[in-house]
């Protein structure tokens, strides 16, 4: 009987998590005692009664790295530490699932686990290894949030795809004389903003990391159009937010995650610009889900295919509890311990925010 | 001394429009005895004072076909017979200022005047030719609404970039099971939603032609999700109406123009649907001005490059009074007048519509 | 029992196919009482023993209108009235195996076959039917060469790739001065080799249709230069012919097919130039297969679509004997007899090569 | 009177060049008392009589960011040290200039230059600097061949377009049952080879670092097809060699640079194979000069911006001798010394060579 390793895709998804699927059953195929078994929608698969197991063979992968997506399904709901339970009143209460996983783990012969999520599955990770199951970390997440890798696989393709809705919005805003608010990804961590400004050649990039003042937004805009034609093509992140304390009226504490959520931000920023005194036409592009669908860049794929090949690698050597990075141009492993300890903001001091400033960006403070 | 043709672009940008431009200076160029000016944003360039005209010559014109925008700005405010003045208490009043444009036009000695607009700028050059002016129209609109040509350039494109962002929505729709909203552009012709949601493979087009029912769309969504793990995404013109002559709670009389702008209906749609009992996660993404900027697709350029060739060939022949046309798979002219008598909105009837049933559209009614 | 339908792909394949077949299987499955079948590699899954048919269904064509190739396979060599027989010593000869295949169509329950290929596929169609085959032609045509249908799905594709590659040749060969050689398919006719001209701005447009002098070709690209630092793209079609009657140092009559394949014009060109004295430094692409694969564009997305719905609804209504065409912006059946009768050559009189010239292309003659 | 800094671009053009030129011309607008110039097709500007210089001002660099090329043009001919000067009989020697260099710098008030180039470009900086010359290197190659820089803007882009051309080819491969060869960029390295190979999902990959061995090729290729309905596709760099010292049927050391040339190696491996004993269809694509042209992806964008904001910011503290560098996920400087003591060719022990064995993609080794 052949070893099992079962891998899932949890948090939302990431163009490039079919690449890092297809390249661990690639290399796994070389190993004729192994075969690969899929999780449907993270720990779901392997925790609903019936279980949902897919065997991930060489016909299902093909072609699938250049798809955006996950074959497997994911969910960014629940978890086996958190697993939802309706109540008979029919309201939800959550229940540690964690040991009735390592039994299912174990009684359906799977040897180790490979779990491809963003900052909240890696924490899972670290729990169910800290009980002792045999798990790999791959890192995935749009935003580049995650300390421990330089870069992960997702993230390039948002920005290109941003980037390009730059470039278009560059000829409409310049022939009309307009001001183009276009709203990116990123809640807590303005990197794809901040890319894609320098990318696009953006004026303007409000980021939640620095909080914007937006009279100096209007400022800045109104300065651009004084000398002249001109236009202002600003980037903002979903989570950006005002130096005042509030977000469009409303004192940001008052905010929960709902209120949050895509989409809207750059609507209501318009309306404040107007407000403080911005006299340019404003229109507004709110790209959503577009920036984490479709086929990933080369870039991603080969981070994707890396990443994959050496999580399998790693189960092989049995060197589990640890998470595949991207660190110095080299693949590595670093301890989910390690890797789920900071968030990866963008700082202030970075080269990257210098050079956007070099370049002439206002962030807005 | 030369003979002079006036070239300007009015309305929303297009792209295609650097196209036309440029095949008409090429064109004239052949010969000896013709140079091309731009008119700077529409009339303006020519009614303001100072005049602000360009001589459009090889270099000027050097690469714009792939250009999105236009290299001699555009405004879709005014005219000549309604000119914005701002009377001394800061209100503004139009002027009807043709009779000035015409002598400004012959004491520049113009001999013929190229006018690239939609449906509002040939209505105005069909004003104008009845003044005497000698001018030739060149159809531009985004919205492929205009009834005396097959296509317009730009359209392609908008349809295009809508495309890419279905497929690219598809994957994490699949990967979620959700339902993905995409607002595209066509206040009063569904055009591109209907060639977005045929290219893209959508399960709903709502757009402004036919009048949908939000229950029946939110039916139609469960259905899909009913029958296991699904996703769905809809396409919808930033026009469409409901068939309870309210369009999200508030009856369409109610709205005038600043309501029917870009923005917001994606997000409308989504708490309509939540509210009539869909139940499936809802994502929105509003494209905005991403359709209409950018570089034009290959379709695009070989017709506005057909249409400035044959602009200009009209100028030569003193063909005026008429307006390009795409006919039939050729290049005609048909007089201004038939041009801007019917508007082109998408009918019921067509095989197009037709076709979209054909493969499960569904309209919503 | 249901009553079925036979699809298959026949000759090179063409972005789009997939369309078609998703088209045919969605509209289908509108009539409780069809089903569609797919012959695997054109007529070999009905001729081969064993036959090799496949069951169309949802699941096997969901999402497949935005890839490439076709799911059924194709091939572009024999068909049922040349069926490639080995003899015992190894050679080949070709039987007609036509009786053979409507005894097979009969006896396997097929009440009609809907045909997707090219010039030649559409021939075998129009024989079969006059055997009394009920069968309906889809045109199918990388170098929209049918007579009888405005455009097939697959050429818009294949202009904007060689278009997007022109996009990308300028700007090297603007910051080298250099004369660029664009490859790019056609053997008898022009058209992707002449769209891509005007699309991309091209200097050079070479065709089978018209004759070119190299001497003219030179002078031209020496002309260029000579007015100081220039560049020229070179977009030329793999069956371009010289007026000496020569191609490239041979007759032209020396030529049969295998020589005229895809590769290698590009780089005799550029010798041909420089024996010719351009003395600008040249470089060469050849796009090939690059054409011919990937997702579809937009635009025939929704014609292939349209094809699909219409073929499967003649099928409905008996109407065989027909090719499905797109014919002044709509959707038609004309005659196979019609459909086959003429080559679609581009003519030197059209508004497209007079476009061409209009912009200053050369052809060389 | 101004501070001056001389800016130019030195061999072959990359995307991202100007994305550089448009940084360091942004940042130093942020420093009163510089200007910036930049001389025409590298060291020609300055050098010839009479001079081409030209200012490099906010309105000349407006959105060339986006565009591929170079506007201050190229040349990978000569230089300061090898001087082109032709002799009276017609033929040329080469003479060293970099005397009147330092002197035209002096005289013409230019306190540094900005030297953006690869490898050949670094060399002449470095030998410059040791002769008292203010300069700062910036690494460009589209091949990722310099070993002090983890990236290179421009490389990204090539892949991206290699990585695309395969996704088309692949669709089309698998229609048909064919062998795709794609030639790619790469005389002495393979990078560009290998990220395409991983990306695309080829299954063969030929680079200058692996000698193959044509019957190993053939015989994975006939293996994959042997099994059934199969299609491959075999990427290959400009430069891949035989292990029989051979390319081609002649021995390799009979080849110099231009043999070597872009062009033919797709043809004739394709001759290759199929005396090998390659059985199936096999067709090919030479992508060219397409890969260096054209608009850079934000990867490469945001690397170039950072790369000119450092290389001015390098200027401005008297930093010279030195090149800007991507070094673990940081901007650096390196000294030009170290930048050009070697090269870098892929490793055999890289993790990216053990990726792409780990997914199955065959060196022919």
């Amino acid at each position: 009987m052949k070893k099992k390793v079962l891998v899932l895709t949890g948090g939302g998804d990431c163009p490039g998590l079919n690449a890092v699927i297809r390249a661990i059953v690639k290399r796994a195929s070389q190993e004729s005692d192994w075969e690969v078994w899929g999780s449907l929608e993270a720990y779901n698969g392997i925790l609903k009664d019936p279980m949902e197991l897919v065997k991930l063979d060489f016909e299902r992968v093909a072609g699938i790295h250049a798809k955006g997506g996950t074959i497997i399904g994911t969910t960014n709901k629940g978890g086996p530490f958190a697993w939802g339970v309706q109540n008979p009143d029919g309201s939800f209460r959550t229940e540690d699932r964690s040991n009735e996983l390592l039994k299912r783990l174990k009684d359906n012969g799977f040897e180790a686990v490979i779990s491809i999520g963003g900052d909240g599955s890696q924490k899972i990770s670290k729990s169910l290894f800290e009980k002792g199951c045999p798990v790999v970390g791959v890192p995935k997440t749009i935003d580049n949030d995650l300390s421990e890798t330089d870069f992960t696989f997702g993230f390039q393709t948002a920005v290109q795809i941003a980037s390009d809705a730059v470039d278009r919005l560059t000829t409409t805003a310049y022939s009309h004389h307009r001001v183009m608010i276009l709203e990116v990804m990123g809640r807590s961590a303005g990197w794809i903003a901040l890319h894609t400004a320098i990318a696009g050649g953006a004026e303007v990039c409000l980021i939640p990391e620095i909080a914007y003042n937006v009279k100096k937004v209007a400022e800045r805009i109104n300065k651009r159009f004084k000398n002249g034609r001109g236009f202002v093509i600003v980037v903002i992140a979903e989570g950006a937010k005002s130096d005042v304390g509030e977000v469009f009226g409303k004192k940001s504490t008052e905010y929960g995650y709902e209120n949050m959520r895509l989409g809207g931000v750059a609507f209501q920023l318009s309306e404040e610009l107007k407000q403080a005194g911005c006299e340019a036409d404003i229109r507004e592009t709110v790209l959503g889900h577009i920036q984490r669908g479709g086929t990933p860049t080369a870039f991603d794929r080969v981070l994707a295919t890396q990443f994959g090949v050496k999580a399998f690698e790693m189960v092989l050597q049995g060197d589990f509890g640890k998470m595949v990075a991207y660190k110095n141009n080299d693949i590595i492993a670093v301890s989910l311990n390690d890797a789920v300890k900071n968030y990866n903001y963008v700082s202030q001091k970075s080269y990257l925010v210098q050079t956007a400033r070099g370049v002439g960006i206002s962030f807005g403070d």
